[in-house]
């Protein structure tokens, strides 16, 4: 009666070429998908490089990742397209409500769609990943070079562990994420969504833990941001926009006036695409606190903010002053936190928060990739990094990032500075970048 | 890419009879051998009743477990046969260092070896399950039996659940054993071993904890009780004899001085076939306190004793003071602990003696069943219960066992009573019974 080994499958398993990391373009954020119908529609001749930027120097990414692998994983998606199956949930699903959220002339275009080269050298134990070419494409970059990267590296950290061993790392994140997931269930209020795509310990992984929330907390699980994810699960696709935009824009800044514009010009492009839900502010791309003094009056009638680098209570609290101070009742608001979360902030930040403002929780890398000691022997390589991959020129200009705390910035030193001085400095925070 | 499901496999999964707890008659405990050998030669006409006990009346067992499945599991294993690489393995290896531990007969006689029928009824809410015949026959029911009815009640807790609640059930009891493994592993010295089928949650999980054991704690595992487990993954099986010989003993004696020399003339019989590791004096059956009073000098040159219902610190003193009475160095000796052992006890226990005797510890029922609070929602039928198989009669004649715990007494209550006046009752511990 013992189970019979499969040999065809044993042989299979052995003889593969490649386990493909990302294996649909759906497998990325859905703020991709819906920057990339904008960018398709507004700015379809701007060019954007993107770069990959290890903020976690120590790692030595080159060291720890094997350069045939890391090309062969790149290559393996640039053969990805978007499948009909894929082009036609797109188009019929709803999403935030909303049908049709997706232009069919977008759909159509996305079918011929591919992810355009990448260039990649080594320097310093690290790897230099650029993507060049038109935004519409490099855009799509972000979410699968960051996923092939982390899981490139946990793989191998775990290469050459015993099976048992293997069995005891996993038996023991699934132990903690439950932990985790009771904790949540207490507080029934509250509204959770996985973001984790980029920071993920793996694929396989991540559906595991969307799948642990979706069970545990129920109705408190709002969605993930992952596209594939949602739609083979029957979740809520969940994201609005990212600082892209806003780099982009204030990189094309011909002057003084464009530059200080650009934070609010950006969002009138979106609300031209979007509404409802999808009105979302993402204000800390050049500082929270330049982005609030300078803000026009109709910013307030939009239906969120998501502040994504100061500290959570700090950062809501300074918004609902903002939207107090025109008018407007916190408690029909909503804020989307989302910058560096584990169970404690989500709980501290919910419990602060709680009766004063809607508010919901993008949850990332402490979801997604949290084996900290997992591993029987302590494994440095299962400790998440920060590892971002970011916009850093348009049309051939530099862009640049500030953020509420200055050790996000990302951008030529000479152009922070000038950022910098342009928007001012007012309630930085400089902390440990969670990663 | 994506793995393809086996059709066959799973229909199979799907279509088959029965899923069967007991696969192979080495599926029992080590002890089991050693004390058939005996009786098969020194007792082959005496005819001997197991009962079993489920002490834990709080738990309705005829509630909790279909009868057909428990007959049906009962029914497969008297369908077993020793098999020829099993009585191969039996003839051909070392156990306790000595070759040919059983004899060539023996083995042959294994060969046609069966189980005999089970008489099963249903009475307050729990089974009766009586084996009735010849002694070396209805012996070997004790451990299967019992491992059929804790895992039947384990399968009939999580009957329903979902996919997702059992991955992490069985996540979280990974990951608790391997907390316990690691605490274990800080006490190199330790010598622990697996005394666990009898109350295990599932032989594949029993499997599991053998082999985190082997992987975690290497050299201070010595090995398992089980002989399945030890043939097939290269440990030592361990096990020397248990109670129902000097309780079979004594239900036999004819008169007063038969039933106090029947503790005694047991060892001797052991000794007839048995020396070095193997000679373990299992003293509590009637008593610890009686049993050394009386003991004959010779008693103090076995190797060491099995104090199994006092507790261990207290239980372990009298007998090294025992020892020194009889002007013998305990640090020659050795105390094997296996009464409701848990890593806490363990580690207590061994600081508490180290360097003062040689010692091991038989882990049982919280090595191979602990899933208390591993379930999402508190699942009580995963809890492990007490529940034994007794001998109750030899040669139509009530046995009964005392122990130094008057709540692990079993037998007829006037022949306990009789017993009690005869051996008396110093030092008994009334002991809430651990599993």
């Amino acid at each position: 009666m013992a189970a019979k080994t499969d040999i065809a499958r044993r042989v299979y398993n052995h003889a593969w070429k490649l386990d493909p990391i990302v294996r649909s373009l759906l497998d990325t954020d859905f703020y991709k998908l819906l920057m990339l119908q904008m960018i398709w529609k507004l700015h379809p001749e701007v060019n954007a490089t993107f770069s990959v930027i290890n903020r976690t120097k120590s790692v030595r990414l080159a060291d720890d990742i094997d350069e045939q692998e890391l090309r062969d994983q790149l290559d393996h998606c640039r053969e990805l397209r978007f499948t009909k199956k894929e082009m036609i949930w797109l188009a019929g699903n709803s999403f935030y409500g909303r049908k049709q959220i997706f232009e069919p002339e977008f759909v159509s275009w996305l079918a011929n769609f591919r992810l355009p080269p990448y260039e990649l050298s080594r320097r310093d134990g690290q790897y230099e990943i650029t993507f060049e070419g038109r935004w519409v494409e490099t855009t799509m970059w972000e979410i699968p070079a960051l996923a092939i990267i982390n899981e490139l590296r946990s793989r191998a950290a775990m290469k050459g562990l015993g099976q048992f061993t293997l069995d005891v790392i996993y038996a023991r994140a699934k132990s903690r994420m439950w932990e985790k997931v009771q904790r949540l269930r207490q507080y029934p209020g509250l509204r959770i969504s996985d973001f984790g795509t980029r920071r993920r310990h793996s694929f396989l992984w991540q559906r595991w833990c969307v799948e642990a929330l979706k069970e545990g907390i129920g109705p408190a699980f709002t969605g993930t941001s992952n596209v594939l994810l949602a739609m083979d699960t029957d979740l809520e696709a969940v994201g609005t926009n990212a600082h892209e935009l806003p780099m982009v824009k204030a990189a094309l800044a011909n002057n003084d006036a464009e530059l200080g514009a650009a934070p609010y010009t950006v969002l009138e492009d979106w609300k031209q695409l979007y509404g409802g839900n999808l009105l979302i502010v993402l204000p800390d791309a050049f500082g929270t606190a330049a982005f609030l003094r300078n803000a026009p009056e109709w910013v307030a009638d939009w239906t969120g903010f998501r502040p994504d680098s100061a500290p959570p209570i700090e950062g809501g609290e300074k918004i609902i002053a903002w939207w107090k101070a025109h008018g407007r009742d916190p408690k029909e608001k909503l804020l989307i936190f989302s910058d560096g979360l584990d169970v404690d902030t989500i709980i501290e930040t919910y419990k602060h928060f709680h009766g004063k403002v809607r508010m919901s929780f993008g949850w990332g890398t402490n979801l997604t990739n949290d084996f900290h000691d997992c591993a029987p022997d302590d494994l440095v390589g299962l400790d998440a990094i920060s590892v971002v991959c970011k916009v850093t020129e348009a049309n051939g200009r530099p862009a640049v990032k500030l953020s509420d705390n200055p050790r996000k910035a990302t951008g030529e030193p000479s152009e922070v500075e000038r950022y910098k001085r342009f928007f001012g400095t007012e309630d930085f925070h400089e902390l440990l970048v969670k990663v």
